[in-house]
């Protein structure tokens, strides 16, 4: 029988049909892609209590994933058999819909009244199309892409950008806020990608920015740390430039200063700019600075350094400049 | 007689030949430029008890400056004579020299030991020019240009990066203290310039990226406040989003809430970024964001919005992106 009930939102009146929407029944979690960002996620997860089945192809992830309490499945059907909640953050849009609308994926397999949680990256239409045949499977989906890279994840810092229907938001919380320390609701489902999309980009732009004027500045004879300090007091202040600045050595925990590993690949800025690329082409919305953006990072993995940390553009506009001024 | 001194300085000792320098002495202040920066600036130093001649070629400017405690002048001669201290704020290169070097300029007519300050924003080579000639008639001279803008100026908030002797830098402290909040010491003399630069240079490129990415979200769908909040919690926050988003209305403080007037001209920002864009072509440093950022910003201006914020490029963008989906 149907049950109605008024969920605690200024938003929307829901009429549940299938099951409570409780927290406290998703206790059983199928966690999908146990790699830089979701080794960490999943071991945050059964750290605060949930149980973790993990799927991965990778021998070697499911292996590490197992000192961390998480039990290793042998497929998705698997994983996902008995769960109250899936979980997945995996690399392309093509593994996601796999993953989920494979004919062995997660949709297929996924006991009705699951709560499904992409945080991949992907393009905005990858959640709009997996949406409606969860919707028709009686089960629930949002999008929820992270910000705040694998020491986010690592540390359960990282930011959540959800888009769906707010009660599955709402039913997501209690997880997320397991494995980050900020959870938004952006919208309607694929609105969390967007917004996704938007900082990263810009975060790219950024961090290019800064690593131009800060080569630009440290050419004309200043000392980097005296022009550091005067951007981080200045109205040029940003993330880039507080946390995470390209030049090496003037912020330790900076992947900069330990020679670009360990950070955010510049070939997934690659991708995230291609998918913002995407998407703006889409609608027709000007990014001059982001396409160059773009092309500049694609430079910097076509010389084969796509797997430094995004902030390895400062070395290639310092190699570019020292090489004018032999 | 020349007296030995050693400053309390960890870079340098030095001798002094004709007067001790003394911040106590510095009462006597010419201020040259008193325009919407200047006539604050001026206004704030004559609050703190410094006694302030003024000359500026516009009598509206005088007339208000007198309101605010400062003396006017006829000349720049007039100003300056029995002067401690010259600061100036002036609007281009060619006014700087002009009234620096030129036949009835400041040097021509300032006592010896008199210090001089510059906070224009000019190119590097400007003060490279007037320190020989300053020195050689035994004056000081620094260059400090100023970042905070016109919010900055009212309220004494303003960052100064200095460059020269740091003598010279060390006695200016307690002028820059009362037009000010920060006071950096950059380098050799035209430090203070290139620091300048850079940090405009980044704020243009990073406000203008801001723009781009706020307009994309917001044409996808997002609700502007929920995209600035990811923005602000996330890797992409900077001074643009924190505290002049380009957007109407989320900030209330932001000159995009109050029609994109009186904050930082856009024609200001094209005169800096040129002036950026000539000092990295002129050390062949590249500045691809840079670049395209003064393209835009000049489009902004021959669009008849030079007078405009400079956050009004987000309105060129929205119409663009309005345009191309009628």
């Amino acid at each position: 029988m149907a049950a109605r009930s008024i969920l605690n939102s200024q938003y929307l009146f829901v009429t549940f049909t299938k099951r409570a929407y409780s927290s406290k029944a998703d206790k059983n979690v199928a966690f999908l892609g146990l790699g830089n960002m979701g080794g960490y996620m999943a071991a945050n997860l059964a750290k605060k209590g949930f149980t973790v089945r993990g799927y991965d192809p990778s021998k070697e992830a499911l292996a590490a994933a197992a000192k961390n309490g998480i039990t290793g499945a042998s497929s998705i059907a698997a994983a996902v058999e008995g769960a109250d909640v899936v979980v997945s953050i995996l690399p392309s849009n093509k593994v996601v819909l796999d993953a989920y609308l494979g004919k062995d994926g997660v949709i297929a397999h996924a006991p009705k009244g699951t709560l499904l949680i992409d945080s991949s990256t992907v393009d905005p239409n990858v959640p709009k199309q997996i949406h409606p045949v969860a919707t028709e499977k009686s089960v629930g989906f949002i999008d929820a892409p992270v910000s705040g890279g694998v020491m986010g994840a690592q540390n359960a810092t990282l930011a959540f950008m959800a888009g769906g229907r707010k009660e599955d938001f709402d039913r997501s919380v209690p997880l997320l806020k397991a494995m980050g320390a900020k959870q938004f609701f952006c919208g309607e489902i694929g609105a969390g990608q967007v917004a996704k999309l938007c900082n990263n980009m810009l975060m790219g732009i950024t961090g290019m920015a800064t690593a131009e004027c800060m080569n630009m500045g440290i050419k004309m004879g200043l000392d980097p740390q005296v022009l550091l300090d005067v951007l981080n007091n200045s109205s040029a202040r940003s993330w880039s430039t507080e946390v995470y600045c390209p030049v090496p050595g003037l912020i330790p925990t900076a992947p900069s200063s330990r020679n670009y590993d360990g950070g955010f690949k510049n070939e997934l800025m690659v991708k995230d700019l291609e998918l913002a690329s995407g998407m703006a082409l889409g609608i027709r919305s000007p990014i001059p600075l982001g396409a160059v953006a773009t092309q500049l990072y694609r430079i910097v993995q076509s010389r084969g350094y796509g797997q430094k940390d995004f902030s390895f553009i400062f070395q290639l506009l310092k190699d570019e400049a020292d090489k004018n001024n032999p």
